[in-house]
């Protein structure tokens, strides 16, 4: 009987499985022209599946005309057998090269520890989706599909959508940052900002300079490319200028990369003072910097500070990345690259061979969405939101967790430095099995080296998980605590 | 005066650039606190430009606090001089790289002659817009809209959107191919499925053997990383299988990349024995086939035929790469790369390393728009539309231009090979006078040796201007044929 050689796989669609054995049966001549097929109750029976699947398997077969079914008599093979196969095999494993098995190395959605339904999960920087105004969201979509319509489906400008380019352009000016011989580039969010700038205008073997810790996606684009990551030291205002000077001059950088106004993963704040001190370093070296804007809009523990790229007036020293939709939206993907008018002119022809365009439809609606004022009423609440939810984790950690520093000045997320030598993967190892995950730190570092750090990010987590979860990880650390403390050998 | 000294660039929007200019009259120290702007009036005047262009920049400013105006007094600035700028400059075209310098040299939309407006353009063969049936796409967008609102504005899965992954796999097998062990990775349309797989599997001078002329965008991918492109040359069945052979064995290629269902340019159709012809000559030398599945769906003038994938069974040895949007709505930017299920893998984490993931929106109302049965009921009329315009289009083509031979079966475009050696550029030039373009031939030659072809495309001109742009075309061949006439010598 035709199914009795098929392997049901869990992850897949099952109709889709029945529909494509039926398919494979008459390629391979097993079902012959006017055979008939067994009753879907039948094969239901047979595979222990929901007799739906079968059935939605048959009527699809039949309206593609491969079977037909006849009243009262039973289901049969309308087709003769055609394309015959000539299967051949491929070994891509061998054909993947630097660019591809380095992404995969460093996939941290594949090498981390999978989180679980009903873990509290401390490992994502995401905003929390309750929050988002959707009847204003709908209202932008509306009015982006009144104005625009067909504009948004068919081909649109590799560079954006114009009236979304101008008012990132005004935002930039709000933000006292010169816009003379400037231009913008609309992305896939922050990541194919960063993408596109490394892959134009780095080399095998060039030298990056960045804060250390730093953003774990950054490093993996860098490291795709065959970049060199020297990372600088931080304290509590940003940079250490004696070490970046040092390595500026060791190094001869292609690029500085920083996230002065909310650094992921320690989340500080880099100083006014600090920002000109670090500028400055970057100019006497004549080194670009690629500034990440992230969550720049979402300080509230301080008063705002201007980006870096507003002390370069109008030099193009600084290369801004800015990307609304890290605390906005994140499944809209919309960022931008703003810098020198001539280098975005290089980068939009790089845009167009990546992929021709980012979607017209969500650049329209999210226009929309921040010109309506929806983006600026969305910011006043979710501030109040976050910081008492900051302000519980901070409660929570100094009551549960002995650390040796914790920084983190509001925002999505904290990170700590463990006391006593603790190792993050150990106690993440001991958590998960207590269903509690968090960042541990090492992805941050180039070179993996840091031991006993983490990042709480707790956007998403609610206020009882936020207190079982913290409580968890420093029942955990007690456990690896007094380990440590018990003497290796008996005396 | 402060505005003695503004230079206004048309290109950009003249508010933006007004109040870009008080700020840097801020910052210069030119415009101190409490001094007094001039009126809009005054400056519409002086500047000869609309006055609500000054207005809104006034009013900007207002709102960011920058200006004050008190009310029958004047307008003040309302804040000090505070950020410092101090520019610096990077040469950024010596930073390129060849990456970078390929695509930009590459970009046909830069170095092209422009479309200008009130042109007849033949260029593009993107689809009529004016038959988008935007009814049943706003349904689509709403019922996306309703049965998953915030999950299409929070982070999704790089691989896509489940439900339309698996649609795509259901599509495959409605085209009689086998989906075990294989998957589905969802991408910005065909250009991003591309991108991926060639700079996931190739290095630089490698060889990919393809069909002679073929599609530019993918001859401009696989020069920007360095590839060694061998073209083969065709017949109106498809690809010349003696030459196939020879350069099978010659160049030892990492991979075939083929247009079987409707070459770009050439709109040739390979037809089913060739197809396993060809399919034979890769699997005899174990080189896998990227398949462009390039507006299969719009076949009209000669019955359906199935995918070379079809013709895999349970063998990996085809990468198929699907895009509808070609023929419907290309400015949402969706495709797809079917393949080895562990290949699939791979390629997932190269796409969340270039941008995370495609636009969930988008998918989701494409999803709903293909299951709603809109994209069948849209095929039923474009099809009778556009092969009407395509038989008027080889009616005019016949009447005015002669030619050695045309090819193309139907689709939204034509290829021309012109009689007597007339070179398309020349002819371009001079139809560029006359207000008529097209896209010269040898822009889908690796070697862009071919002088004498030019495609049309028809999707987007009415027939009116079909008739005017093809006797301007057959005008202009007339003169140039007559030059040739004229013997260079007089004797």
């Amino acid at each position: 009987m035709i199914f009795s050689t098929i392997n049901i796989n869990k992850d897949k669609p099952i109709y889709l499985q029945i529909k494509q054995h039926i398919i494979d049966g008459i390629k391979k001549g097993e079902l012959k022209k006017d055979s008939k097929l067994p009753s879907t109750r039948e094969v239901s029976k047979l595979l222990k599946i929901s007799r739906n699947s079968v059935i939605s398997a048959y009527e699809e077969l039949e309206s593609d005309g491969i079977i037909i079914s006849k009243r009262g008599i039973g289901t049969f093979i309308a087709i003769e057998n055609e394309a015959k196969c000539f299967p051949y095999n491929i070994n891509y494993s061998s054909m993947t090269n630097d660019y591809s098995n380095n992404l995969k190395n460093l996939d941290i959605i594949k090498t981390e520890l999978p989180n679980k339904k009903d873990f509290i999960s401390f490992k994502s920087i995401a905003p929390e989706s309750d929050l988002f105004n959707l009847d204003d969201f709908k209202r932008a979509l509306l009015d982006a599909w009144t104005y625009e319509n067909t504009n948004l489906l068919n081909y649109g400008y590799a560079k954006g959508y114009k009236p979304l380019i101008d008012y990132f352009l005004d935002y930039m000016i709000k933000k006292r940052v010169n816009i003379k011989n400037k231009d913008i580039l609309i992305t896939n969010g922050f990541t194919e900002a960063f993408d596109i700038i490394i892959s134009s205008l780095t080399n095998k073997g060039d030298t990056i300079i960045c804060e250390k810790p730093t953003h774990n996606t950054a490093i993996k684009i860098m490291k795709s490319y065959g970049l060199n990551v020297v990372q600088v030291d931080m304290d509590k205002d940003g940079l250490n200028l004696i070490e970046l000077e040092k390595k500026l001059d060791k190094y001869n950088p292609k690029f500085g990369y920083l996230i002065p106004s909310y650094n992921n993963p320690t989340g500080i704040v880099t100083k006014s003072e600090r920002r000109k001190g670090i500028y400055n370093l970057f100019k006497k070296f004549s080194v670009p910097i690629i500034e990440d804007g992230f969550n720049e809009e979402l300080l509230y523990s301080s008063s705002p500070v201007e980006p870096i790229a507003s002390l370069a007036g109008e030099g193009n020293g600084i290369i801004y990345i800015g990307s609304l939709s890290k605390i906005l939206f994140p499944g809209l993907r919309i960022g931008w690259i703003f810098a020198d008018e001539k280098l975005i002119d290089v980068l939009e022809s790089v845009k167009r061979g990546k992929n021709i365009h980012s979607s017209f439809l969500d650049q329209s609606a999210f226009y929309y969405y921040l010109k309506n004022g929806s983006f600026s009423k969305y910011l006043k609440n979710v501030r109040k939101y976050y910081k008492d939810k900051y302000n519980l984790v901070v409660e929570m950690i100094n009551k549960y967790i002995p650390y040796e520093y914790i920084t983190g000045e509001g925002g999505l997320h904290i990170f700590v430095k463990l006391k006593n030598n603790i190792n993050s993967r150990e106690l993440l190892n001991l958590c998960y099995k207590d269903g509690v995950v968090f960042m541990p730190g090492d992805i941050f570092y180039e070179d993996n080296i840091d031991n006993n750090t983490f990042r709480i990010g707790f956007g998403r987590v609610n206020e009882k998980d936020i207190k079982n979860g913290i409580k968890i990880i420093g029942k955990n650390i007690k456990i690896l605590s007094n380990k440590a403390n018990v003497p290796k050998y008996k005396l």
